[in-house]
Formats: structure tokens, C-alpha cells, sequence
């Protein structure tokens, strides 16, 4: 008989099926679990996957008395409480790097969409004012890609192909993280002096309560009338009200978000806004991602049923 | 007393300021020249700057009896007669490789936009459609960049600069051109061969008779139901009917482009297509961009006046 595992966060059915063909699934559809499942059901549940934004606390954990293993699906795991689970002897595994390049590629593509004001560039011709002469909104040119300075917040995997395809394009590379790494980029000693040094702020930064807000009015003030900032990690990361000042002051030129701070709700004040590029977080959403985060989720399940350490584990996050 | 310069196309005056700073401009406003100057004033024109798609024959030529350069703004120069040029005498320049960045990068936005359906994701956010959760239009996952076939046609500064920034994306890269290059990328014999072999085609080929609807409903269904054609190059080398069929018949998945036929026509058949992605020729508008395209145009301009050969001369259009 498969192991049981609970599925806790909203899952489109279709990235559940490998998993679904190795253990038994018990899916919520991102109902409390209690609500979905009887008591004793959930006795027998060792182990759960969930989206690593959901928040689950020590409470949650309790509803599955025999809980062994949480496994995010995904690089995040900023909605769960790392200590409680640990305290409890929960494992905690995620899929590190497994949609790093999809990520990196939604950031790149809205960096080009908003610098190059791809949207109001369809409008113009999709509506036909271009044919029928109209004035053009794209008759300033703006800076191009060579030697545009691009500071990349938190070198990460995804901060690092970030980087990788913007050298590409011929732009000066420059970041800031807690550590500095090994790569070929200028390392600002600070947030504030990468926001001061560049025009376009990738946020590549993993989420928690030290990057909460971190891009604040004052960093962005700090990118300057032609400055555009990229948002692909966490929408806590910007505090989203002073960007939506930021950009309908046009204090900032741009903005390109896949995160908000109320998924799946984007304010009426930014979806008003013409200079802002709004994808509904589908930074991992590609084939060959989909299936490399199934692999790590299936690869922490089984070795965590089979009784070994899990081979993608959040690092910190030891059972006590 | 500075050197007359007719300016034979339409442009829009900020980016004639810089050349006009050194030359006396005598701006057409792209209409026939005899109808905006008399005979006497165009009888003492030496010189004319042109955009390279404009058409130049012959007989536009004889209208300025002393005509010895053609000055092409930008690197294309498909709409010159340059036999006729060449049997007057005429020197014909351009600014090779100075807009190759921005276009290669408009390419590279294309292509990343078209694939992420980056236009359904930011109307999905924009219209409340995801705060609702209404159906996404974006629920089946599509193929990511890594390891995905892009085959570039033509393999000038353009396709070099185009293949330099979609490697970055850990992309496999192939391309056919008349001749094999030195580049690391591997070399296709024919378009069809290419075709085949790639689901995403970048068009970087120069426009002329050899190149002209290259692309046609043949080679496009040879890219397959996932395949994407992206065009930066001239409208020419599509065939824009064939193309309209095979998005209208999901023949192939999208398209992106930033040239058209008739520009700045781009027909309605085209327009109302959801899986298109369209730019008003804006490839090699950035400020660097023109910056270069300038300096190229006056370097031009001010060896032909001071008797000396073109720096930016076109490749075989030397005066007989």
C-alpha cells in the first residue's frame, strides 16, 4: 500500500500527477485539513507537501499527530515556522535550484518588458494607432542594455542566472547579499549602495524577517527618475505601498512584479499604473521546472518513508 | 558655411539634432523632395540622409544633379536602387553593428515575452482575473529556456549579439546562413534544415531579393505546434499571409515581431491574434542606440565632404 501524504496548499491538479502516481494523496485543495479529512484519517499521515508561502504554524503541525516530513514544493519556505517544526522533529525539505532558471528568465523578461515599454508598444500597434500616424508613446528613447548598471539583491541560484543572462546582454553587474560569493560581479557592501550605484534593482533575495520591506521609499529613491525595480522573490520584500508612490510620482520609471503582498490580490493603484509590467507569479510556472521540483518532492518523500535524511533539505532547518 | 544635407526620409527631428549641429539640414519630412524645395536649392545638395528601407531608385537620385553620398541611418539599406547608385557614382554608407544591441535585445524580449505569454499574464493580473480566480489563461505549463532549440537565420552583428544572449539562457543554439561563421553554435545547411531542427526561429538575415518571404508557410510548419518565429529584421523575409494562417490554425504557438510588410501596417488578421506579440520597428530605438547611428552618420558625412572614403561604407556599392 503507497504512503499517505496530505496535500496542505491549493495545487493545480495537472503538478500533482507524478507525484500522485508513487503515494496516496489526502488533497485539502487549500482547505484547513480538519475540515477536509476526518481525525483519525490524519492520524496516519507521516508526511505533507506545500507551497513554501503557505503559512503553517506549530498549530497546523499538531492537526497530524504522527507528522515526520514537510516537503515544499518549490525553493521557498517563508510561510512555515522553521522552529516549530523542529521542535516537534519534523523534517523540512524544498526544491532548491530545481526552477531557478525559469525564475531568473521571468525577471529578465519583465526587466526588457518594462525598459523597453513592451506593453504600451503592443497597444500602439495592436490598436492601430501607429498606422493611422498618431503620436507615439515610445518617442523618447530610453538607455539601452550595454552598460546599463543592473545591481542583483541576494546571489542565490536565481540571483546568479540573473546575472549570468544580464552579462549577456552586455549590462555592468553588481550585488548585494548577506555573504559575498564567488562570481564575477562588483559586491556593494550594502543595500542602500547597490540601490545608489544602479538603474535597475533585481530582487533575487530570499524572504524572511531580515529582507521584510527591505526595498523601502528610501532605496527606491535611492534608483533614481530612469531607476526600475524587478520583483520576482517575495512581494514582502518591497513595501508595496511606497512603490506604488514611487512610481505614480514617476520618482522611479518602472516597475516589473511576479509577487505581491496579498497573492493573488494586486491593488487597483498599481494594476492602474501604465508603467508597470504584472505577471500572477509565474516565475516557476515552465514545463521543465514543474518536473524538476516533482523530482526533488518525490526524492524527499521517498527517502524520508524509506528512513533517511532527506536529499533536499532546508538547511537550518534540523529535526531537534 | 556648412555642407547642405537633404534629409530624404521621414525622421523625427530629436534625432537629427547632433547631425544637424555640423551640417545644414534640408529636412523633406519624407515628402518628395521637389515639392518641398525648388530646383536651384536642390541643384547645390552633395549629400542625403536616408533610413535604409525608404525607397531610393534612380530617378529620386537625378532630382539632385550633384548627389555623391547616400548616408543610410541605421544598418539596413534594402530600399536603395545600389546599382544605381553605383552607375552615378554615388557613395552609399550606413551604420553597421551600431543598433545590433538594441535590436538583438528586442529580439531576445520577443521571444521571452511570446513564450512566457507575458501580454495574457499581465491582462490576467490587471483585470482582477487572478484576484477573482477566474480560469488562467496561462494554467498549462509551456517549455522553459533551458535546453530549448533556437535557431537563428542570418548570422551578421545582429544574430552573434541575438545567439550571445539566448546561450545566457542555457538555450541550444544552431543557425544557417549563407556562409558558416566562426561562432560556437552549430551550422545548419539549409532554412529548412534549421526549421526542423529548432522550435524557435530568431529572423537576423538582411533584407533583399534572396531573403525575401524566405519564411513562408513551408518552413513555419516545420517549427511544429510549439514553435515560435520572431522577426527584427524586415518584413520582406516573412511571408505575412502564411504567417497569419499558421497562428490563426495553431500551426505554431506564437509569434513576435517588430516588422511588418507595409509598415506601419500590420493588418488586422494579425492584430487580432492573441499569441503575437508586436512592436512598432523599435528594434534599434534606445539612446545608445542612436547615439552610435549618429556618430556613424556624421563620420560619413564628414569624409565625404573633406573628399575622403566612407568609414561606414556599404559592402560592394562602391561608386563606378
Amino acid at each position: 500500500m503507497p504512503d499517505k501524504v496530505l496535500i496542505f496548499s491549493r495545487f493545480p491538479k495537472a503538478m500533482m500527477v507524478r507525484i500522485g502516481e508513487r503515494f496516496e494523496l489526502m488533497d485539502t485543495g487549500g482547505k484547513p485539513a480538519r475540515e477536509v479529512f476526518s481525525a483519525e484519517q490524519l492520524a496516519g499521515v507521516r508526511a505533507m507537501v506545500t507551497s513554501g508561502s503557505t503559512p503553517i504554524g506549530g498549530a497546523a503541525m499538531d492537526v497530524l499527530p504522527k507528522l515526520g516530513a514537510i516537503i515544499c514544493y518549490g525553493t521557498g519556505y517563508d510561510g512555515l515556522d522553521l522552529a516549530a517544526a523542529a521542535s516537534r522533529g519534523i523534517a523540512v525539505g524544498n526544491s532548491p535550484g530545481a526552477n531557478a532558471a525559469s525564475v531568473a528568465d521571468i525577471a529578465v523578461t519583465l526587466m526588457l518588458a518594462v525598459t523597453r515599454r513592451l506593453l504600451p508598444a503592443d497597444n500602439y500597434v495592436r490598436s492601430g494607432d501607429w498606422a493611422a500616424a498618431k503620436p507615439s508613446p515610445l518617442m523618447r528613447p530610453q538607455p539601452g542594455n550595454p552598460g546599463r548598471k543592473v545591481g542583483v539583491y541576494g546571489m542565490g541560484e536565481i540571483g546568479r542566472k540573473i546575472a549570468a543572462r544580464l552579462a549577456a546582454f552586455e549590462c555592468d553587474m553588481a550585488y548585494f547579499s548577506r555573504s559575498r560569493h564567488d562570481v564575477p560581479y562588483q559586491y556593494m557592501p550594502s543595500l542602500e549602495a547597490l540601490a545608489d550605484w544602479c538603474s535597475v534593482l533585481m530582487i533575487a533575495v530570499r524572504a524572511g524577517e531580515d529582507t521584510n520591506h527591505a526595498v523601502d521609499a528610501n532605496i527606491l529613491r535611492r534608483l533614481g527618475k530612469d531607476g526600475c525595480v524587478v520583483n520576482i522573490s517575495r512581494g514582502s520584500v518591497i513595501e508595496q505601498k511606497a512603490l506604488v508612490a514611487a512610481l505614480a510620482a514617476n520618482e522611479i520609471a518602472g516597475a516589473g512584479l511576479d509577487v505581491y503582498e496579498k497573492e493573488p490580490h494586486a491593488p487597483d493603484a498599481l494594476t492602474a499604473l501604465p508603467n508597470v509590467v504584472l505577471t500572477p507569479h509565474i516565475g516557476g510556472h515552465t514545463l521543465d521546472s514543474h518536473m524538476a521540483m516533482q523530482d526533488c518532492v518525490i526524492a524527499n518523500l521517498e527517502a524520508f518513508f524509506a528512513g533517511k535524511p532527506l536529499p533536499h533539505a532546508v538547511k537550518g532547518a534540523v529535526p531537534a
